[in-house]
């Protein structure tokens, strides 16, 4: 039974079959009309899904391909940033910024909180020629969604650009590019937008634009002028996965259909299942409540367990893949991945056979008490 | 989310990923070297299955197709024939033998029981010219599995041919043709094979040769002599469905690959789940103990709620579909397959939205103790 495969981990995530059957498609050119046709289709839905009347841009490249876009068309050597860490993610634009020269005041913020608006406030004031503040919307690494609207009314009041980090929450938890006065955000394809790995995307404000016009950092693959030449005409500057667009223009037409707001309102009821089923299992979260992700859920193994031993028992006996911790965290969380083509019965399995690992790894489990918190959510109970 | 579908009756079966993408194969001619040769793999791979030494002829048409074969193979106007029916496939048996010009005694059993050997063998010692005995392995309709083994036995006595229905047990019940006498054994593709329906497949004995050879009811599509003539250079007579022979072969060589002991014991570990699973959730089930299949489960709906309230919350409310009852069984039963492409976590979906199902349509439902029932199965504790 090698076929039953259950993919629970942050990304890449489980793609649809219709997405797959769309992929399918005979491959065309990217310079037809067909494609252009295609293109136009895409854009548009994804201005609906980062709420934006900006370009949106699709790469081809991996997520970080669209944040280093972000990075190497807004930096200068010598820019002075803020850069919002408090996991892998965060920690990834500190990376960035500093390998294209730029000044870096990184705040760090403790893995499993948000970060604190009054901090990033009082550094905005104190340094008033901040040229952009780099943030991440869903901190993947530890299961926490940070507050963009928050952070935009701030930024907003500055010359510095809000550039923010949307792989693991777009079409997963709502994000308001123009209503947050968010300047530039940056996707992926293989998260919540139910695709493989291959695509990112990003969006330009009109206020980054003039930055964007007037930086000289060399650039080519990524250069967010040659995108917005090309898009007049629905074109990619260099050749486009072509069947990826294809599958991307079927993923998102189901978002479509389903509604973005039923699409939400499905991920939160997903992550409240989650919760309410570790904590009826004994089990804490290393998130802080209030800002506990509704794509990721991550879970603190029991004192004396490690979460690897948890993870291969999953993995072995009942081929399901949860996330493990990264850095200081692996072997102390496992994460729960409840994004993109996720449903309760994706659920339903992950918790069951949860309570089987924990059995099997000596935790003194109470077998079905997970599940039964997890159908009470789904059954409007609690 | 309607790419989310978890099937789980007894036939049309989820098609594992393997299968459909070996089915993606270019087209090629039935009577090319690649068909030969991929057909003897199939034929050979079959009769390990069956374990027969028999030649196993697959056609292109659904197992009532392989049924009709045996019939009118065999059957001449006027022959005396023994049917067991205790279900809707037996009684499929009597109907065909009896539009083939068969005189049917026909031993009906109560719906939920086995065939009872004794009333077998009585009928078979006062009717010396039964010209064939028509049983089925496992009656689906009833979620009862038959003691072929007991039944050749007592029919290799006679000159009647045992001819016997596998369509639904065939890859999940152990069946052995030769060691148990059976003389023509008839299934379907789209069962525990694994493959969507369109194939069936029967094989012959040598002691039901003798009777084919020489019967001349009229046929032309299903006539097994020309099966035998074209197989002996891994032809067919007529065009068969090539996909679905490439399907078949690529579900015969996972089959092989787990290992037939082991799909057994699958089977087996699943239906015990299910039924410990019903039994914590107050449910009886329609099937005799001592005889209950390892292939599908059919549970009693409780007093005074109908089953196909039940089967209509589990479709529209969480895309599962169980089998309903059929004939006076209507409404009185639900049928949970685990047959085929079904592993635990299926199970566990299907406990756990029928935890949920019951719990909407008013019965007093301990959620979470169904799928604590069928955990302590599969962790070996019950």
């Amino acid at each position: 039974m090698k076929d039953k495969q259950y993919l629970l981990i942050p990304g890449p995530t489980p793609v649809p079959p219709t997405v797959f059957a769309a992929m399918s498609r005979p491959m065309f050119g990217h310079r037809s009309d067909d494609f252009a046709k295609m293109h136009k289709g895409i854009v548009e839905k994804m201005q609906k899904v980062f709420q934006t009347k900006n370009e949106v841009f699709v790469l081809t490249s991996s997520g970080t391909g669209a944040m280093e876009a972000a990075v190497s068309n807004v930096i200068k050597p010598g820019d002075k940033v803020l850069t919002l860490n408090g996991g892998k993610f965060g920690e990834r634009w500190t990376k960035m910024a500093a390998k294209y020269g730029a000044v870096v005041d990184e705040y760090k913020y403790r893995w499993g909180s948000a970060a604190d608006l009054k901090v990033i406030e009082e550094k905005l004031n104190s340094e008033p020629d901040y040229v952009a503040v780099f943030a991440t919307h869903n901190e993947t690494s530890t299961a926490v969604t940070n507050d963009i609207a928050g952070m935009g009314a701030l930024v907003a009041k500055h010359k510095a650009l809000l550039i923010v980090d949307t792989v693991s929450s777009l079409g997963a938890i709502e994000f308001k590019t123009d209503e947050w006065n968010v300047d530039i955000a940056a996707t992926g394809s293989q998260k919540a937008l139910m695709l493989p790995p291959g695509l990112g995307a990003i969006t330009v404000s009109e206020k980054a634009w003039k930055v964007v016009e007037e930086n000289k950092t060399p650039k080519f693959y990524f250069d967010l002028n040659a995108c917005k030449k090309n898009i007049a005409k629905w074109n990619t500057p260099y050749t486009p996965n072509v069947t990826l667009f294809v599958g991307l223009d079927a993923a998102l037409d189901m978002i479509m259909e389903e509604g973005l707001e039923n699409v939400y309102a499905r991920h939160t009821l997903l992550a409240n299942g989650v919760r309410a089923a570790a904590k009826a299992l004994g089990l804490e979260l290393l998130a802080d409540e209030g800002c506990r992700s509704d794509a990721v859920t991550a879970v603190l193994s029991p004192e004396g367990i490690s979460a690897e031993d948890i993870r291969k028992v999953l993995k072995n006996d009942y081929q399901i893949t949860f996330a493990g911790g990264q850095d200081d965290l692996k072997g102390k969380i496992f994460r729960i991945a409840h994004m993109g083509f996720a449903d309760k019965m994706d659920m339903i399995i992950a918790i069951g056979a949860l309570e089987m690992a924990l059995a099997k790894v000596g935790y003194p489990v109470q077998l079905g008490q997970g599940v039964k918190a997890l159908q009470e959510v789904f059954l409007g109970r609690n």
